[in-house]
């Protein structure tokens, strides 16, 4: 069972890294399987409910880094991607998400009219319930970008303390449909990380996962 | 690249399965590694504001079957994982938490005061608040334990299409501080599920995708 074994090291590798090596790139052949862990990722009707940003201007990165508690990921890592989720869900974006269904299956559109409907109906949920639950899916998305990075022994931290307000201005999304929720940087461990050596907190497997 | 390449692959390979081969049982060196990918999972400030009950119970998954919208994956999925969240931050937990710290790193309580204040500070928001939180970070989890098991190429079918309560009232969790959000079905697709074969429907990347 060598996978095995290898996926388990690499989730025992993983930790939030608080310092990278600003010198170390991720390679394109690696990054794109990394757009492609956000850009494939499972969301609630396969509605995906949300855009990334790729933060590569430095300029931006020290801006954005001041809205993030200042911290140091933010400029150093080798990519910066920052999740955004859509605030509604309007039957423009349930219809044009669809028409994607019918453009790449080539199924009647009539056939999705059950569908259509099952989501017309969480739609119409209140605002704030519309709003909460998108931002949930972001995080499928998020854990998977973090999961597949180790597989490819590639550092991240996830990043929810920011000024979603901040990020939103600095990136021109104030008056669009998208909001930040969180951002992940990606790159390597600088090796004078100490937390790269300090042991994983966890409680007891036994008080968080139960059998019925 | 190889690797890349097969991580590339297993991305491609997973689609929320629809039916699944009843027959079939995840071994335990492989179950043993999707349990770390949720207990080794990331939270805010390593929190962990989660339980996940592992449903292998025939009757219980009969009664669950019937609280989700009457889908076949509760029943025939090798494994069934209920996925809850805290619902509230109290400093007791907050508190156990820094412990475990503590207790793991031999580090000196005093010096995770600002950490401490940092945590209070969070949990100070509305409960409302709090409670979107929590079961965000859940959502990490389950996008770190879909990526897990696609690298194992073992298939599974988050499910969202669930009644909170009546999971809770059949889980004994409606007088507990931990609430269903959702659910993830885990085992081996049925050679006859069609949507094994269907194409992924994904908006077009740089759609999703963007750079700065």
């Amino acid at each position: 069972m060598t996978i095995n074994t290898d996926v388990q090291t690499a989730l025992e590798w993983r930790y939030a890294v608080k310092q990278f090596d600003a010198s170390k790139t991720i390679d394109a052949s690696d990054w794109n399987t990394l757009e492609n862990a956000l850009h494939l990722s499972p969301s609630s009707f396969g509605i995906q409910p949300w855009q990334f940003i790729v933060v590569q201007d430095k300029t931006l990165r020290t801006q954005l880094r001041a809205a993030s508690w200042n911290q140091s990921q933010v400029e150093d890592a080798s990519h910066f991607v920052v999740l955004t989720a859509k605030k509604t869900m309007d039957v423009q974006y349930i219809d044009a998400y669809l028409n994607r269904i019918v453009e790449v299956r080539g199924v009647d559109p009539s056939s999705l009219d059950g569908y259509r409907n099952m989501i017309l109906g969480k739609a119409s949920q209140p605002s704030q319930a519309i709003e909460s639950w998108t931002q949930r899916q972001v995080y499928i998305a998020m854990g998977m970008l973090l999961a597949t990075a180790a597989m490819l022994k590639i550092d991240t931290c996830p990043l929810e303390g920011l000024s979603s307000a901040d990020y939103d201005r600095l990136l021109n999304l104030t008056d669009t449909d998208y909001t930040t929720v969180a951002a992940v940087a990606l790159g390597y461990r600088d090796i004078a990380d100490k937390y790269s050596l300090a042991k994983k907190v966890r409680f007891d497997k036994e008080s968080i996962i139960h059998y019925r």
